[in-house]
């Protein structure tokens, strides 16, 4: 996993994987005390960063592969980023979603044109499923970020944050991301590395689901005891993983931990100065930047808001209750 | 009104006013049986066009005219963009808005700095108030429309729209856009005829509030009957502007109307599939594009959603009655 895998991925998604702009809102400044640059992956392709990653893998497939067809589990974004990439390839998908996703996710899924197979999360294992329709059919597996080709994907969005950076002349600065299983901060922190050292990526999570950070001020991988119990349902890993973890603990400063009314908070504050949808796990990283300020340094904060696949129902309550 | 006029605007815009991005969601397409190409005026600073017209008449603005300030009359988007504009050069601003208009619009504009007089719409005139407060102060009045360098501000948006057209290979195609006064409409024109000559731009209106598609068809202006009772605030004009209407008339397709239900339907259409969040009047070209096919012609539609400031039980609403 380096630099040149991440290149390598921007190269072939070239006009394929949208080159999301750098935003920025007065009035969001004015709120979270500081200059503050959105990268809105909520306006990528499938409406979240997990395109990129997708894209890379389908993408680094030998043909009799992608005949062959894939296979992802994914309670959403990368089921949709999985599935979509397939279809442009011309590659069966098969996704194994939990039947408690977003109902938004699940059928959006379908619409990409992939097979979707639902499991109960509390008393199947979505590992077995997998394995079996994988063997069954020859399917390649594409994890949502153990995957080097995935993570090289992610990359491509920091390299344009980097580049992004560079032309505003901010030479450091925090980079808050939202972590899942970290696939997204590793590729974007491999890629500030090379190209903008000055940037720190930080990893933000829910309460609860802070396995990351944990891991991070332990110095080894611990687990979250919950499985699920936050609204931030695209960000909830039971615990970092095995590639991506060694990365974000070279390159990464420490993590950052929100609540879900925080998250709330931020996706209105989202819909109120940026007129950007996002959902609540795409939302932590703004949150952070919103009601953590004394736990971040510089004047500049640069802020992925890494998609925004949400319910009516739950954007209503975020729109409400804050 | 010329083009040179919009090519030196967009000099004066450099930097400044924000180059919005063309988006696509394969999900959108999917709805609209064509690619549909989307300028997300939203995602503009203050979060509509209307900053665009702002900023180049403030930018345009002798010194001495700056330091006393200016004045605007508007239900809130102009508002918006005339009030950060203004502060952005330093200059004093007065906005004179009816007291029905959404609370998010008139709360923004007095987070912006200006000094924000609120009239009854049913027994006040604006004109009556906003002139006697320009005389007092000197002020210059920023018309929303019907003025020269708003039309060449909001004329940049073309520019870009032209622009992107052509890297994309797109020759002919319809240029939906949301239509009160007709300056944003007159502007996109003038950059289309001057630089895509094959796009044609075709105002679209909300239904009993369709003066300018009924006086493209009468040949002359015509007023609407009522003069509030729809939900698209932001573009509610009792008739076409003298300024816009000659333009409109030499450059542009017919005209186009949908009801309030087809853009509140746009608006969810918007946020399940692009992400972004839109305002009812903000929304009714997406909806022109979604729920009027027929009218529309080739393979390709470009639409712009031209504000985003919506009150969130408007936008709630949207998401659920849809």
């Amino acid at each position: 996993m380096n630099i040149d895998m991440i290149r390598a991925a921007a190269e072939r998604a070239q006009g394929r994987v949208r080159q999301t702009p750098l935003l920025r809102a007065p009035l969001l400044d004015a709120r979270a005390g500081r200059r503050v640059w959105i990268k809105p992956e909520c306006l990528q392709i499938t409406g979240s960063f997990k395109f990129r990653g997708a894209w890379s893998a389908l993408s680094a497939l030998s043909d009799d592969a992608r005949r062959k067809g894939v296979i992802a589990f994914s309670s959403g974004n990368h089921a949709q980023g999985v599935a979509h990439a397939a279809a442009l390839h011309g590659a069966p998908a098969t996704i194994v979603m939990p039947s408690d996703a977003p109902a938004l996710k699940i059928n959006n899924t379908k619409a990409y044109g992939a097979t979707v197979v639902l499991y109960d999360r509390k008393t199947e294992s979505r590992e077995e499923i997998g394995h079996a329709l994988a063997q069954e059919g020859g399917l390649t597996l594409i994890r949502p970020y153990d995957e080097p080709q995935v993570i090289a994907g992610q990359g491509t969005c920091g390299l344009e944050i980097a580049a992004e950076a560079r032309s505003k002349d901010i030479c450091a600065a925090d980079v808050l991301v939202c972590c899942g299983g970290g696939g997204l901060s590793a590729g974007i922190a491999l890629a500030c590395a090379a190209d903008a050292p000055g940037l720190r990526v930080r990893p933000v999570e829910p309460e609860g689901f802070d396995d990351m950070s944990r891991s991070l001020a332990a110095g080894t991988t611990v687990r979250n005891e919950r499985q699920s119990g936050s609204i931030c349902d695209a960000i909830l890993t039971p615990e970092p993983g095995e590639i991506t973890f060694p990365i974000i603990q070279s390159h990464c400063g420490p993590g950052m931990v929100v609540s879900d009314e925080n998250a709330l908070a931020a996706m209105r504050a989202a819909f109120e100065t940026l007129k950007l949808v996002a959902e609540p796990g795409g939302a932590v990283a703004l949150a952070a930047a919103l009601f953590h300020t004394d736990k971040i340094e510089g004047e500049d904060v640069i802020v992925v808001i890494s998609g925004g696949n949400v319910d009516p129902s739950v954007f209503c309550r975020a729109l409400k209750e804050t």
